[in-house]
């Protein structure tokens, strides 16, 4: 009898559910629905208004999606509920809100519903950036240990920053909070009944750094003497690693969703994480980027090693090993900039011409090129340097401009540096000790852009293979609902049945990558230049544009 | 009894005249003409083709348009021929012919009409770039002292270099002409009968280096023995000082341009060179600067300084004085350039919504902008730097972009960056001990674009003065015959009264120039560690393009 595995993936617009056969993989049936609040950014529902930097979602909205996405792919697959496994969950993350000790969301709470700290804190709420600061300085004044495997940097997107700012704006929700928990975490709790939080979030967004476990009480009274036990009053659920079992379909829940009592549920994922075992990472040596308006790259090994910009979680990504996690600003979003600002009219209307998008017309004329051709260069920088650097302060910079430049040129020249950004992330990992075999793309860069895709097997100098559509995430979370519900017997083995293999592989063009070595050596002298001399002109730059002194 | 001299500019694509009152400068008429034959790029009138980098002039168009604007002159100015007391000429330069021993052009002769050879090399004929390296590698070698006068380097643009290429490709119009003269010297003698060599040509074109003359028979030697007495060959006439007379019209050229016999004719001059006397530059200190496509800056000196990439020669601009001319390749070509390539589709449809070209509404919006606010610096060598580098392969360079950056912060960085790039030269000046105390901007930008002359005024940190457009170097020529006929006693006392005086004048913002000094700071950085380190990036960049090894 067959089995299936329903996957749900909360991303920052919308959800999506996907139902799975455990035995292959295959996608039975898919459901996205969007968030009836979206994302609020200006006011909350009752029309206070927001700060700048705020981004926050209503929890209402993820129940309403999980419901609408469940029953949808349950009707369109034709399946019946005794034939459902499991249910996996991903989500964004750190997004993260405060929670009665019965799991009640402060924001549905009378007393609460105008108070904006008491709703869910998106990741890409950047209000809490001082703390994030003031987090950092006081880890490096204190030489914390932990600091390096967070790259160095504290993240303002990360959960610590966030609760301190709740704690500093709005101590009445800080006192009236229990948890200060994540999405994901809460979206298991409501469906088991269980509470914990997932290995994952844990590791890559509370500081929690095996085998020490959180940062000091030291160290957080340094931050505010209020904190001093922020983890045991406010994030005291226990950690359970990721494809572990959470527990099983309450009855409430399993009505609501129209499954079985007793289906498995997993324990949460990130859903960046989530996509590495959709994309086959079965452990070390295979690395995943998901190409998005940024890139992530993930990886996992057996043993440790502090990477400078990346993450380092054990069971963060697989179960039993460290999770590594990198990423670039931008990349997506480089284009979109510059088909946003930099595109001419001659350009537009040539490609209208062709009828042709001007993704697919610029990508046209850019592959004629040789690599080096255009004379240009430039640095990835324009939403600043997440990893190796961690600095956001940096910005692009275009070399080799002439009176006949052409905009292909400059498009040519933002993909390859967004490669250079790549190799330079995964040249850092092998310093370390760590080898990258083979590197696996995601996400929609990948199918539909396959000059850039080779400009990557020639600037990395190794094959790089691209899957297939694959509901990433969503399968992810599937996938860790089959082990869950023991329908295999190891990880690696679910993910071997269940991921899809790649479906073209770019191999590095002798001619080319001879080239690109050539120019990657100048990047990285103008990345040591600019990213790594603290009075480079760069640097000076932005003082000067920030209004600091001299 | 009120006078008038005649100004002839013969430009690259048509010649002007103006009618102008010798006692207070002012224009009673102008008239201006296309060359029939226009720049010969691709082929001879004969349909013979011209391979590339190459560009003639047909001097039949010359006589031509002589005729026509000065008729027009006189009939529009409703000016009797006794009263017009001189004629002036201007050409570009180096822009150079054969011609037999009577001053025949060889074009015009049967025999040589369908040779390319045989025509006017115009200024902006590249095609004797290779002759020109040699040039320069063979005086670097023997440390020839007049290079430095030069800037180190001599121009393909220059008269050598396409003697020397005539040589090479085309012996027997070597062999026939006598002379390899400038257009404005050979229309001087078809006016008055007597051939001179102008000495603005022959210091800036023909490297006459005074005290010294010509370079020597020994360096000409090394270069090609065919050389060895190549002055005394093909460039025998006698050097004629700027404002001096050259002779009278004869009687043939009186009947032709409707002027009487026995009117003066002045020693022809170099068209941007004409443009400082009309500039009212009469002496040591004042730097005029001339702005349009690229940016010529000129002063004189009493004494001879050697200043890198600025060409220095005695008589060259005004009699008695050293002329220094700077330049930067391309100032107008910037925003020529991003106006093309570079400006999206919302921005063109804005400024059509308000009605403005795209340079007003790009200027409008960048006016809003303080200093440094928006991010960026970019470098001007977007054709390459003239002076002081004389580095025809260095490129352009924007840094600071973000996801953010709008395209009217990329024109203020244009701006900012040919403001940066003169005082770059301005700078260079002063250290070689000629003291620049007023800066007067001609041209079409000068006019037009008050936001770019508050920059130049801020980044300078000197008052910039802005001329009312005055046919700028048809009334130098017009100064030089009234000088000539012997209506002023000096120079300067013609200047002082022929030249507008500047109509508006910009003062440095205290604040401003406080902040641009630090930005200069930060150019001169990237100048220095791009321009002058010979395996900078930039300069490797450029190997790759050029397929050059390592």
């Amino acid at each position: 009898m067959k089995k299936y595995a329903i996957g749900v993936d909360f991303g920052s617009l919308s959800g999506r559910a996907v139902l799975v056969d455990v035995s292959d993989g295959s996608i039975v049936a898919s459901s996205v629905m969007d968030y009836p609040h979206g994302i609020m950014e200006h006011s909350l529902p009752c029309g206070k208004r927001l700060p700048a930097e705020w981004s926050l979602h209503h929890p209402a909205d993820y129940m309403d999606v999980l419901e609408h996405v469940v029953r949808e792919v349950l009707k369109t697959g034709g399946v019946k509920a005794g034939d459902v496994s499991s249910v996996g969950l991903d989500c964004t993350a750190s997004s993260v809100m405060p929670a009665t000790g019965d799991g009640v969301p402060l924001c549905f709470l009378p007393e609460f519903k105008d108070e904006p700290h008491a709703y869910i804190h998106l990741w890409k709420h950047h209000a809490a950036q001082p703390q994030a600061d003031r987090m950092t300085e006081k880890a490096l004044e204190r030489n914390e240990k932990w600091l390096q495997a967070y790259g160095g940097k504290v993240s303002c997107e990360s959960a610590l920053p966030k609760l301190w700012q709740v704690l500093e704006e709005s101590p009445r929700v800080y006192d009236a909070m229990t948890y200060w928990i994540e999405a994901v975490d809460w979206l298991v709790w409501q469906l088991c009944g269980n509470a914990t939080i997932s290995s994952s979030c844990a590791g890559y967004k509370y500081l929690y750094c095996a085998p020490d476990g959180y940062p000091s009480e030291n160290y957080l009274t340094s931050l505010d003497p209020r904190l001093a036990h922020v983890f045991r009053d406010k994030c005291s659920l226990p950690v359970a690693p990721v494809f572990s079992k959470a527990g099983t379909l309450t009855e409430d829940m399993s009505r609501r969703l129209g499954l079985d009592p007793g289906t498995a549920v997993a324990v949460g994922m990130i859903d960046a994480h989530a996509g590495a075992p959709a994309a086959g990472i079965t452990g070390p040596g295979e690395m995943v980027m998901l190409l998005g308006t940024s890139a992530c790259l993930m990886m996992c090994g057996e043993d440790y090693h502090g990477v400078p910009g990346c993450y380092a979680v054990k069971d963060g990504i697989l179960p039993g090993l460290w999770g590594y996690e990198g990423g670039q600003n931008s990349v997506g979003d480089l284009f979109s900039w510059m088909l946003r600002e930099c595109v001419p009219e001659h350009t537009l209307q040539e490609a209208r011409d062709r009828q042709l998008s001007l993704h697919e017309y610029l990508t046209e004329l850019a592959s004629r090129q040789k690599p080096g051709e255009s004379g240009l260069l430039a640095l990835d920088w324009f939403n600043g340097n997440r990893s190796i650097l961690m600095d956001s302060g940096l910005t692009g910079m275009i070399m080799g401009l002439t009176l006949r430049t052409q905009p292909e040129d400059i498009y040519r020249a933002l993909a390859e540096a967004a490669a250079y950004g790549a190799r330079m992330i995964i040249d850092s990992f092998r310093e370390q000790g760590l080898s990258v075999d083979k590197l696996l793309v995601t996400g929609g860069i990948s199918r539909k852009n396959s000059m850039m895709m080779q400009i990557y097997a020639d600037v990395l100098d190794m094959p790089v293979g691209v899957l297939p559509s694959s509901h990433g995430s969503a399968r992810g979370s599937a996938i860790a609902g089959a082990v869950a519900a023991g329908c295999y017997s190891t990880v690696q083995d679910a993910i071997r049945h269940m991921a899809p293999k790649e479906d073209r592989v770019y191999q590095p063009d002798p001619e080319n990558r001879r080239i690109y070595e050539r120019l990657y050596r100048l990047y990285a002298k103008l990345y040591r230049a600019y990213g790594q001399d603290g009075h480079s002109v760069m640097k000076d730059l932005l003082a000067v544009k920030r209004g600091e002194a001299q």
